[in-house]
């Protein structure tokens, strides 16, 4: 096995890798270009003799599928393939349920894995039944997304939602390993290639100055897909990952990964997740320009900090104002009711990821509901 | 908080604390008469200003929901009631998610609680609950029978049934607190009684061969309600715990817990779970009897073990015969089939806990199936 491992490295000198560092749990992320290729030999070596069932979508299984069972098949892997509709709308109870029963009906063991292959719907829904199935089976991701990469792989969170809100129902719950294959985000239309670079510009806001620098002066490689793209991809890996590996519950410093979050599921769940008017990533973009901004209101940053904010998100084309979002939206009391369902509040205080300038941002868990309805009520009217 | 809890102790000097010792996970069993009374200091006391969803089944909720409802708000824990249908049949996907959908509605926080009123059907469907909502919220159980006192509310298996099999989908989710009201147990019929007492014996015959000796003494007195019902029910639940602390995700030794459990989950699939045939306990009590019948084939132990076992078992009203259940069996190949999907399968080999005598069960990983097939065979037509 080691020799094959050693194979597959020397072969592919650009691959990096990312140890999240969670004790017994601790699992590596290999990012780079072509990385699927490599996923029958790093999956054979990892869990020999398992077999796997793929999680994906129509949209990605059209794109990749065949190639990637092909390529565990090569290494000797069995798998069987379950195809769910692309989009937020599979993440519910039903689709969770039959994947439960379809990955039981293919007789998966609990050393066997559940394998998904998709964007972030795929990997949080494959994630649960991973997490289930048998109260928990082998689980590993192929991101398909930006977003995916860089953030749903990374950390254990995993759901569906519910009707009362977004990722209600769920698991934390570690993949034992994660393959970032760059070059699959060619093919990803450019706004989701945005949404989820919204993500990456967030690792630099909440506490890397230096790589939101990088960013300001690299990001046209990044969507070009040289070995910029590689990097960012790595360190808003890395930067999860260390996140992480501090607060795997979301206890305390975890919390700063909502950068720009609150407000976003905000306006998210105002349009009802309907994504021909707005995306998770572009939720998020509006989002951290909203908490900038509130923390400016709070005197807690100088103007220019939130100028060079809206400054980039607009360079790279996301949106930076809630009237960016087409339609019309909900009036602010409607809002902070979404806020105060959310699942970030605590015994009626809300929880707020602030900010004292790029790369300084905290928690503050004692905002006072009435100014940030006023903040928002003036937000909606400009 | 100190005081009132040291006042709760000092009125209740015959309460028992069995401590599951897992780092951070760690919690304590209560155990005595009129536990139930101190449940609401209890909880204030752990989780400060907490709510509560109190799960409970139609049976349970008629007998203790209102007063122990009372006693909660008698310490200022306010608290919403769900109550299911009583049964096996509760365990299953839909209650599931209309749990977790009233659970949210109430609007529960991460910090507030899922606590379970009932036996093992509200037990492990309350546990999973809990578990996923807002992907883990805090945890009580107050198991209501005796199999869920020295059994579900040990070691945090949690979960529902699958139409391929029994606790298929599921987690491993902590409580926070078991409170086992030895009390509750007088109202509870007979035959649950007796089923929940196979458990008991259990932990005797798999590693405490005193244990059991003392259980053949001091059975009447169990089954009375005195304080040796008290001192089975801790003894139980602290070798659970103890196996349980070794082995939480049961990789190993946590599986010496199964003995008398693969038999005993065959006979109950092929009933097609009809409690009116067998309920839980039973096929327990028929399960330990077979592995002590293969284990002596084997030549592994005395006959006399074996007719101690069956003794011990005829005189506290256990069936301990496969003709003991009422009505046709299936044969044996589908009896083997049954095992074959059971979770405790690797790889294709099959894992039994076989036994070396009264306390000395231990994990045989590669029995041959056409062994247990002919046996079976031969137990079936006796």
């Amino acid at each position: 096995m080691t020799d094959t491992l050693a194979n597959a490295d020397s072969e592919t000198p650009n691959h990096q890798t990312v140890r999240v560092d969670l004790g017994r749990r601790s699992y590596d992320i290999v990012i780079g270009r072509d990385v699927l290729e490599t996923a029958g030999i790093r999956i054979a070596a990892l869990k020999p003799g398992a077999r796997a069932a793929i999680i994906t979508d129509e949209t990605v299984g059209k794109l990749h599928l065949d190639r990637f069972r092909d390529i565990l098949n090569a290494a000797g892997i069995q798998s069987v393939a379950l195809t769910i509709p692309a989009g937020e709308a599979s993440k519910r109870f039903e689709m969770f349920e039959r994947l439960c029963d379809e990955v039981l009906a293919a007789r998966m063991e609990r050393g066997d894995i559940v394998l998904a292959l998709g964007g972030g719907v795929v990997g949080d829904l494959s994630g649960f039944v991973a997490a289930s199935v048998r109260r928990g089976m082998s689980f590993i991701q192929v991101p398909t997304t930006l977003l995916a990469q860089v953030d749903s792989s990374v950390g254990g969170k995993t759901g569906i939602n519910s009707r009362h809100g977004k990722n209600l129902i769920g698991a934390f719950y570690q993949p034992d390993l994660v393959l970032c294959d760059t070059s699959i985000l060619d093919t990803l239309p450019l706004r989701d290639f945005r949404a989820g670079y919204a993500e990456v510009a967030k690792y630099g806001l909440l506490g890397d100055a230096d790589f939101f620098s990088w960013l300001e002066s690299n990001w046209k490689a990044v969507f070009a897909g040289g070995t910029e793209r590689d990097e960012a991809v790595a360190r808003s890996c890395q930067a999860k990952a260390d996140v992480v590996a501090e607060d795997e519950q979301e206890a305390g410093r975890r919390a700063l990964l909502n950068l720009g979050h609150t407000f976003g599921h905000a306006l998210e769940s105002a349009v009802a997740y309907e994504t021909e008017r707005l995306v998770h990533g572009e939720g998020v973009a509006i989002g951290m320009m909203l908490a900038h901004e509130f923390s400016r209101r709070l005197d807690l940053l100088p103007q220019e900090g939130v100028d060079r904010v809206e400054h980039h998100l607009l360079d790279v084309g996301l949106p930076t104002k809630i009237s960016d979002i087409p339609g019309q939206m909900p009036p602010a009391e409607t809002l902070m009711d979404i806020i105060a369902q959310d699942k970030k509040v605590s015994r009626g205080n809300l929880t707020f990821i602030l900010t004292r300038g790029i790369g300084s941002a905290f928690v503050e868990k004692g905002v006072d509901p009435i100014l940030v309805r006023d903040f928002l009520t003036e937000k909606l009217a400009s």
